[in-house]
């Protein structure tokens, strides 16, 4: 086999193991938790569906691989929750080390594009990365919203921290916080969010 | 809300469900069963990664939306065994009712878009469908073949039960059919596959 179709299946394999890093987030129907990947699949489908609420015209191809590919560098780093000052600290250096890591499996050409794919969704600068992260903070949220708040009481998460994540939906979609608006308000008012 | 965005919102909570479908691969490492969101997941990827083989230019977006989108319909009718026979006999009409129920929650003009990438998807006729293919047959291969054939040999599956799904590929990659011809020569003479 040669060499760089060897390079690209070794990658393949190694991001199978993204299916074993499990989020704070519990599936519909009060389910177990999910994993990195079954998340990163439902963030590109809802890429796909709600495209037309992007702030701007976005390349739907790059941002269905930005939220395919996001959370790759946690299968070392671990996945760091939305609430957690202390794995927030050292999310980043965790996640730069795993990203030289892992993406060096691949090719240079397709580690270079991957890599560069990844800085832009954590740079959050362009309509696609904007877009990305709209996705991957709603779509926990109406998980949660589905389970009466589970998470958020489980981890006594208060509105103010929901909306110092959640205020930044904005800048991919306005609409899509306009929903995210009436979701939390909702839930503060049935006590499943500390006001 | 208005209609259209409630909508589109029951259908992504909807697909959550695909998370509780299960398959009958197993991760890589010996791992657990695997479920269709994290495979759809996996062959979205695999498919950027390997698009340069793919028989003829495909368009990548299509691809990557019919990877992710090709087992929504096995929330209603459940996974079928590539080896099973008497689950084959009854797939289609089990998956065209799913079909018809999940996606017409949607709006209709997206209900008619990807139940269309769904039809196209099944009829392989399209470079894009080919390709699809390609990888929903090399996906499990892959991990397949990292277990040492467990999942052939829990079922006792034959070397000819395996060339008659995986001969397909080459209609999708001639390139991938011969990567695939060189790993199921490998397991028949290690004995994971009976000869």
């Amino acid at each position: 086999m040669d060499e760089r179709l060897k390079r690209q299946l070794d990658f393949i394999l190694e991001i199978d193991k993204e299916k074993n890093i499990f989020r704070q987030t519990h599936l519909s129907g009060y389910g177990r938790n999910e994993n990195d990947a079954e998340h990163a699949w439902h963030l590109a489908v809802m890429a796909y569906l709600l495209q037309e609420y992007a702030n701007e015209k976005v390349d739907i191809a790059k941002v269905m691989l930005m939220c395919l590919t996001h959370d790759i560098v946690e299968i070392d780093a671990g996945d760091t929750y939305a609430y957690d000052p202390a794995g927030l600290e050292t999310q980043r250096a965790r996640e730069q080390a795993a990203k030289e890591r892992i993406y060096s499996l691949l090719p240079d050409d397709q580690k270079e594009a991957l890599q560069a794919i990844f800085d832009e969704f954590e740079e959050s600068k362009t309509p696609e990365a904007q877009f990305a992260h709209a996705m991957d903070n709603l779509q926990p949220l109406l998980l949660n919203h589905s389970n009466n708040g589970g998470d958020w009481k489980a981890h006594q998460v208060t509105a103010e921290q929901v909306y110092g994540r959640q205020s930044r939906t904005k800048e991919g979609s306005q609409r899509l916080f306009e929903l995210t608006d009436t979701l939390i308000q909702e839930n503060i008012a049935k006590g499943n969010l500390r006001g």
